[in-house]
């Protein structure tokens, strides 16, 4: 496989995927435009997740994967529901917090995420489900002092991940290494140089 | 004028205006997609941006402000050229950065946004022009250890911009109220209850 790409390519995909955190990850609960979905899997590709998770029931096109392009760096997860979606996320041991504002939400600086996380992403219109509300162990909410009643779903998502990056990069959670071997030889082969 | 309005609204946005910051703006260089424009005004209004400012020399729709639809509680000012833009940003006494990827960039989180301070963001594929390069006291970067190249710009825009806030709020710099009284007659009566 070596002999298909470039030393410099191999060694900066082999530097990539070193770096990934497999214990941090987004769920998108209908999240439906393209152009939300494809800057949400940059940002995660950006802060170095691994994998994310999404409930597109609505939505056949996004589950087959064509919207998503380029983004094969990171990997989509597809569920059929909310619940089959988070207790899978449990079952991981994360904690799992909704971006959502209601009463028992807080913002989004006062969370842990150095602890294995998964934080969910509603959709564009209606925002977050009950049912996803009801499931997580936390809503959490970036603060707004505006007119504006709610951001952009990605540029909420880059909110909340670019803290967790903070955070784990000053507890220095990046470069460890974790990446199982076969993951690698996967994920190389199916970038397909 | 009260009397077109609930006694709640128009605390509100009393209380909104009040905590407007005035000495931080954004500059959008032909950054051109609606999408991308609007979820950048919804963050900017979110921080407590009071006026953003753009070069919009090849779209004359976006000039016109059509595409930017409710997001009439941020101000916008339309300037013909870059260099135009920052002598108007630099005769406001505000520090001009560049979010731009090159060798004298520094890490986004290094930079004291408690000072007067304007971001510029750059175009959606070629980024910022090399004038704002040059004429910016600063580059700066939003660090990323994916595969991927760059981030939406709206998503960056987020990303720094929060970044601002978290420091003026730790400063204490919500909440001053320093916005003219004439200004917020302007508004209330823009707003058009
Ligand atoms: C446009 S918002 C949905 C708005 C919807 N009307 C609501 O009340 O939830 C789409 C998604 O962006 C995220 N979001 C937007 N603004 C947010 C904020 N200030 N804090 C946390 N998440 C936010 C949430 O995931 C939300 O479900
Ligand atoms: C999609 S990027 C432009 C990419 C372009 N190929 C380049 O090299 O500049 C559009 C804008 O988003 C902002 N941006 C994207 N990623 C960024 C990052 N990691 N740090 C700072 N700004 C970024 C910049 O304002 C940039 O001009």
């Amino acid at each position: 496989m070596q002999q298909c790409m470039s030393p410099e390519r191999f060694a900066r995909i082999q530097q990539v995927l070193s770096q990934r955190q497999h214990d941090l990850t987004l769920l998108m609960e209908e999240v439906h435009k393209p152009h939300n979905v494809s800057a949400i899997i940059r940002t995660a590709d950006a802060v170095g997740i691994h994998q994310v998770h999404a409930v597109w029931a609505g939505n056949p096109e996004l589950r087959k994967g064509t919207a998503l392009g380029s983004q094969i760096w990171v990997r989509n997860k597809h569920h059929d529901t909310t619940a089959d979606a988070v207790s899978h996320l449990k079952s991981q041991g994360m904690q799992v917090l909704v971006t959502h504002l209601d009463n028992t939400a807080v913002d989004f600086r006062q969370v842990d995420y150095t602890k294995p996380t998964a934080i969910i992403m509603g959709q564009e219109k209606d925002g977050a489900t009950e049912e996803a509300v009801e499931l997580a162990d936390q809503s959490i909410v970036v603060p707004m002092i505006g007119m504006v009643q709610s951001l952009n779903v990605s540029v909420a998502a880059a909110t909340v991940l670019y803290e967790a990056q903070r955070q784990r990069s000053d507890a220095g959670m990046y470069g460890k290494g974790k990446i199982p071997e076969i993951e690698k030889q996967e994920i190389l082969f199916e970038g397909g140089f």
